[in-house]
């Protein structure tokens, strides 16, 4: 694959899986003292990954759970967060300033911290109560962060009655490395396809719906937008149709993220409908790719991170194509704001 | 004021205010009966307009409240919603095919169903166990569903024993219909600038936050795309900072919506850093204009309501100034989908 550490990749994966014991530690204590409300919290990608497990848990567990922008949640405050609740907070660097505060802000009104990092010895690994970390390049911070919070919150979810098929489900993780890998090259010849069709493309609307709205949310505004320069409008499939549809004429590109949860119907919706009206639709459905060593049953609830998985190596190959490095930044870490 | 008729928006902002009764009534029966989880639902501008209640619900409320999409909803379900949870819908047309479907799929739950209407004899006036009915034009239609919807989830506050000052509240309700009249005329040389000015702007970026998000995404989504066709990205002012701002140029376009509650500052963030790096950049702060007997200590809940009267002042400049009628359309009751 173009650009991409294999040997690397696996070792961040199979980091990241190896996980378990330290997550089984944690379900234990957080169930021992007792939980009623479960906040996950962050801002940008670090929030937008969070929103396909309150969707997962809405479908599938009968655990209150509510996402929150770290800097809204700290001006705005919630009666619900206090000694009773629990707080998930990921920040891949232990350093990100909104997301450090924010545990801050949750310890002082006494709720149970848990802290995804990739190194110890950060400020949000110091801070919260309990810890998992798994060093990762960036490149594969998303996979990663996935595989821990999977982990996790089915484990909560097992801990509450809401998933007998817990350790099942985690016995075959053991293959995500792999099987992931797998599906990137499976991928990949689309993804190059796509990048040199639309290299000078100026505006995409990208689709998603369900589980994968937050990577629909998070690929638009962290990869295509602050990486790329490109305009985006991120869009739910169910709300395309309330609005958003009005701007579709032949040549408007329209990006679909299909998964395989209980909301492919929306997203059919949206295929039918700009089949019909624009020449730039491209269709990207994790149907299509293997998932090697994992069972068809548990692929429902895998849809946002086959979406990431997947739509990572567009963003090498976007890069390549458009000549424009990943890391390029007219403000961020440039300038003070 | 332009393309307004004061008498219609009088009678109809008066017949808002007016449904107070029948409000009591309801949420007497309501707590009667007792509910343990609030569903706001609806689909693009009617589920829109209750993101700002979702939001004054979690700042000031112990109400267990939760906003979704109908369409996803009826896929996804939800283990909450049962016997113990109120729902409220609105349809202004009572025949909005998600919403009507998601009324139904609601009371199959067993969940007791307020419906916002404006018309009786229609189905989801005819499906909803309760209802608020209040004709209006589509042009004062956000005006009129946020004051029965402040009078409603307001008076579920105050019976929860959140909100103590409802009935001074709702007292100095009757002052808004003038009230908001006044604001729209102080805002109208304002915004026959902006259209005059932007008029051949192809895209916009739209900045909120807090109780105001619902009103950005709703305004850009429903008017911007929907009645004008302009590209628009409608983007939080605290996930401004993680992407979306790299698109910023000295050329882009990039207005403000500013109200006055908790999260101010997060917007105060966002203009001082598009004041400095694009000459596009346009702030309207509801701060600026009055609200005739209603007392300050009151604006802090009604930021989204005034956003959405000073931005309706503004549609009618730019169907005007842009020469295209509010409502023209490509597909929705045009072709099949």
């Amino acid at each position: 694959m173009y650009n991409f550490n294999k040997e690397n990749f696996l070792k961040v994966m199979n980091g990241a899986v190896g996980v378990k014991p330290e997550v089984d530690k944690i379900v234990e204590a957080v169930m021992k003292k007792g939980y009623k409300t479960l906040f996950l919290v962050g801002s940008g990608g670090s929030m937008a990954i969070m929103l396909p497990f309150e969707y997962l848990l809405k479908a599938h567990a009968r655990i209150d759970v509510r996402t929150e922008i770290a800097a809204e949640l700290m001006v705005r405050d919630s009666k619900f967060l206090n000694k009773d609740a629990l707080v998930i907070l990921s920040s891949l660097s232990g350093t990100t300033k909104e997301t450090v505060a924010a545990c801050k802000y949750c310890k002082e009104r006494e709720a149970v911290t848990i802290g995804l990092v990739g190194e110890l010895g950060t400020p949000l690994a110091d801070l919260a109560d309990h810890v998992l970390v798994n060093y990762s390049e960036n490149d594969f911070a998303g996979d990663s962060i996935y595989i821990q919070l999977f982990e996790l919150i089915f484990g909560l979810m097992h801990a509450n009655g809401d998933f007998p098929e817990y350790e099942e489900f985690m016995e075959e993780f053991k293959a995500m490395p792999e099987a992931l890998y797998g599906m990137k090259e499976a991928v990949e010849p689309a993804m190059m396809e796509f990048a040199k069709k639309y290299k000078n493309e100026t505006y995409h609307m990208l689709v998603g719906s369900g589980s994968v709205w937050g990577e629909t949310y998070s690929y638009g505004m962290c990869v295509l937008e602050e990486m790329q320069w490109i305009r985006t409008r991120p869009i739910h499939a169910a709300e395309f149709f309330h609005g958003t549809l009005e701007l579709v004429e032949k040549d408007t590109s329209v990006v679909l993220m299909k998964g395989e949860d209980e909301t492919r119907p929306l997203m059919d919706r949206v295929e039918r409908f700009a089949g019909q009206y624009t020449d730039k639709l491209s269709v990207f459905d994790t149907k299509a790719y293997p998932l090697k060593g994992i069972s068809e049953k548990f692929r429902v609830y895998l849809s946002p991170l086959m979406i990431c998985t997947i739509f990572e190596v567009l963003s090498t190959h976007l890069e390549k194509e458009r000549n424009h490095s990943l890391d390029l930044r007219r403000y961020y870490r440039v300038i003070e704001y």
